[in-house]
């Protein structure tokens, strides 16, 4: 029922925006009472918290697996943008809530999010600066930059990549990588 | 006076939300009645279509004037993601508003805008697809994912970069410039 609440409140936040949605219309939608809502969560600020956390978490879990299993740091970078442009089918509608909804969190747990975004950007920061180190990257190259804007490229891919579409995420992840590979190694 | 209510409405946007932001919010700060705002916008949705309008009609304008007068591709593309960076001071608040407050146009409106954006994107892909016929830029790449590969670098910079922290806008723009024609360029 929690994953149920969770995949429609998502469907919904995405369609109407967080603020428009209530939580009659998520327990309408499901067909259960409100008291079932708020045995699995206190509040629809406590389901937003839900949402990002399980996201980000999920997504610091994964970059470290690659992080430790992944040889150059160069293929580390190719395997953590695969990741995140293979995601868009399966969690589109989960990072697009996630990325335009942050502003309703309480400020308490805006700030644990924002720590979590912050280290999971600083992690690629810190690979692109290694990656210079080993002569990988540029050296010119200012990593704090160079991680915007890889995660600029991708990011900005869940506001208008359709997986259906006539483009696979194999194409879309291949040229991308081909893109930010040729700006940012020696 | 209509300026006006567009920048205080623009700040409050910002700040807390197109929906959560009332008329009576904007006349407030302002210390002007209900009547002067309806004298000049019929709605809260029309100020936000004219915000919407004025920032796009502008962007369309100016890059209309780039692809006129300078020369190569390549010079193109680089005054036009030098025109978003160094943006980012001037129409900063402007600019996110309209990424994130499309959804509250009404669906006439929101056809208008998306139009328009897609032009400014589609003269980025003509113009990447033209480099490819000159032999400026890479044969092999997508011409439609790379204009929205450059567009993403440059608009997630509107969600991070602070013009009066520690980098300026023109070390970004070099950098950007550099990263993006490295991937692009043949």
């Amino acid at each position: 029922m929690k994953e149920d609440i969770t995949r429609v409140s998502i469907e919904l936040f995405e369609q109407q925006g967080f603020s428009s949605t209530s939580i009659q219309h998520i327990t309408q939608a499901l067909g259960v009472t409100k008291g079932t809502f708020y045995y699995y969560f206190p509040s629809k600020e406590a389901l937003l918290m839900d949402i990002h956390q399980h996201y980000i978490d999920d997504l610091l879990l994964r970059q470290h697996k690659i992080m430790e299993n992944i040889g150059t740091f160069k293929e580390q970078l190719t395997k953590i943008v695969e990741m995140l442009i293979f995601d868009i089918g399966q969690q589109g509608s989960y990072a697009r809530v996630y990325f335009r909804e942050m502003r309703h969190l309480s400020e308490d747990h805006a700030t644990i999010v924002k720590e979590k975004r912050s280290l999971f950007r600083l992690r690629i920061e810190k690979m692109i600066e290694q990656g210079q180190t080993t002569g990988e990257f540029k050296a010119e190259l200012v990593p704090k930059l160079m991680a915007f804007a890889v995660l600029g490229v991708t990011n900005w891919s869940y506001e208008w990549f359709d997986p259906d579409g006539d483009m696979t995420a194999e194409l879309l992840a291949a040229q991308y990588m081909a893109f930010i590979l040729q700006g940012i190694q020696s």
